[in-house]
């Protein structure tokens, strides 16, 4: 399947004709997992995983054969403001490790049988200061979600996102705000560690932004406030919602980046579920504010897709569980209510 | 190493001399964390799992080559007060599931890489109705306590325990009520699904075991309110920590059965790690009590050691990124503050 597009007009008529659930797949999931050798409910969500990748593979059983995980790095004109702990080299230098299998994303893919590619987006010409002007002009921000648009395979049955960019909780936090509201406070958190006056200076730079993109359509709040990284995560789900393939959210900057999808148009990250909820106190709000629920909280605050990597196993569980299992005629086991 | 115990009073000696952490292994944690290329802090959990590792195994770097997954299947006298939603013979035919692979634990334990065995304590003779007598007596007891210290290797590095036995929330609930006290109504749950008039049954009859065996010695109270697997699992946790092989608990009837040990000797349970909170209400009072925060809330209720082994994922995520990261200085990358 070849996905262009050519300008927020064009991603905007993509939005509008996206595919449902699949209702057969899900039908033949119910058919059989009241028959497995369990009191029926008592998987939990791993249930409700292994239910939510038939309805969005579109197929029964589950696959689980290709999850692969892409990590979107990007460089942020307000990364000069002081709104991280880390200098903004670090985005290339942790690409580099990255791509040495260093770091801990590359630790996680490997523990949970994870292919994992990194795109750096243009690191070395950052996005404008948000604060000034618009991050990207449409063709930038348009590039860039075509890139993202263009880093799923087709043939993967999950996909997990991620990203590294210093500074970009900056951007995730203006985004939250100027697509949901309140104050720049309630959206901004310590990303890897500012405190004190700089914790102050990126709420305040996070105000300035909004104050000046603020009140356009969703996607041109992602244009104008957020980063290359969190434009290709946005055409990643996309691309993915498009190629049946579900997607595994990992924290604040990932969620922020795709929540302007759903804003634009609900439903539209109803194949996404959110892997881990981040320390970072934004993440908490937007995920709510998504009607999503995040499969783990562990404290996690990294970035590069690490908390949706670790959820990985949650749905290597689920699938076991669903294909696997024996049913109560199989085993021999009464079910409840024989007596 | 041979452990043996004759008697409850000898159990009780075994308790009160206890080995602690390893402050070397913890000691080389320590200074090896800081130095990986992420933020201090920001795999959360997941650092302090690798260090919890450390600690109880005794050696750094943490391994995870030889997990192991105990689950101890026992019969309840109080079965036949109609306490559960399955009747009483489903305990030996889900042993018979677990033996030919077909149940949720199997997949788990595949999906997970941990190695399976199912120790069935005497399935055609119940524990005595706790309403009427001690549910085993002391001969009993011991026997099963035993049974447990003898199924943990001495080469294991992570062990998790569960358990099967029909009707065996009843005996984890009075257990917990006799050792922390509140009302039956408190620590009783639907189970496997029981509800309406046989909930309220289930109820009077926790109320009925603590009425009469409350206000003993903990280790008393396993034994005349527990159930064989009960008492097999507080076994197998002692020797665990005797042998050096920190334990992943799954849910309520697990807690509970070891919950006597930290009772009868503070720190008992300092190398055990709750693996999920039971959507069963019991299991999150008692962990409070305990002084512990599961590691996953995935609302299961099955039992088996599934949410233990569901939670061996994240065990491998931390040895993982501790033992594979690159430093800051390996990786060439600034450390925070390095402008």
């Amino acid at each position: 399947m070849n996905l262009s597009i050519s300008s927020v007009s064009s991603l905007r008529t993509v939005l509008a004709d996206l595919p449902g659930p699949d209702a057969a797949a899900q039908a033949l999931w119910a058919a059989r997992e009241p028959q497995l050798t369990k009191p029926g409910g008592s998987l939990g969500r791993l249930e409700e995983l292994s239910s939510w990748l038939c309805a969005w593979q579109g197929c029964h059983p589950p696959r689980l054969e290709r999850p692969v995980a892409r990590v979107y790095a990007g460089n942020h004109g307000v990364a000069a403001l002081g709104v991280s702990a880390f200098p903004a080299e670090v985005t290339v230098q942790m690409v580099a490790n990255f791509q040495r299998g260093g770091a801990a994303i590359n630790q996680l893919c490997g523990a949970f049988g994870v292919q994992l590619e990194v795109l750096s987006l243009d690191l070395d010409r950052p996005t404008a200061d948000f604060t000034q002007a618009p991050a990207m002009d449409e063709a930038e921000f348009v590039a860039a979600v075509q890139a993202g648009m263009d880093s799923v395979p087709a043939d993967a049955d999950l996909l997990v996102i991620g990203e590294m960019g210093i500074g970009n909780t900056t951007p995730a936090a203006a985004v939250s705000c100027a697509l949901f509201g309140g104050e720049a406070a309630d959206w901004t958190g310590r990303g890897t560690g500012v405190e004190g006056g700089a914790l102050a200076r990126k709420i305040q730079v996070v105000a300035e932004g909004v104050a000046r993109h603020g009140g356009q359509s969703a996607l041109d709040i992602l244009r104008c406030l957020g980063g290359r990284e969190l434009a290709a995560m946005a055409g990643a789900v996309l691309a993915a919602r498009l190629r049946r393939v579900p997607v595994l959210l990992d924290g604040y900057v990932t969620t922020a980046a795709v929540a302007a999808l759903a804003v634009e148009r609900p439903g539209a990250l109803d194949h996404c579920m959110v892997g881990h909820v981040s320390v970072e106190p934004g993440h908490r709000r937007l995920i709510e504010r998504l009607g999503k629920a995040a499969l783990l909280d562990l404290g996690m605050r990294l970035g590069e897709g690490s908390g949706a990597a670790v959820a990985v196993g949650l749905v290597r569980a689920a699938v076991a569980c669903h294909t696997g299992m024996a049913t109560f005629a199989e085993a021999g086991v009464s079910d409840a209510g024989e007596k």
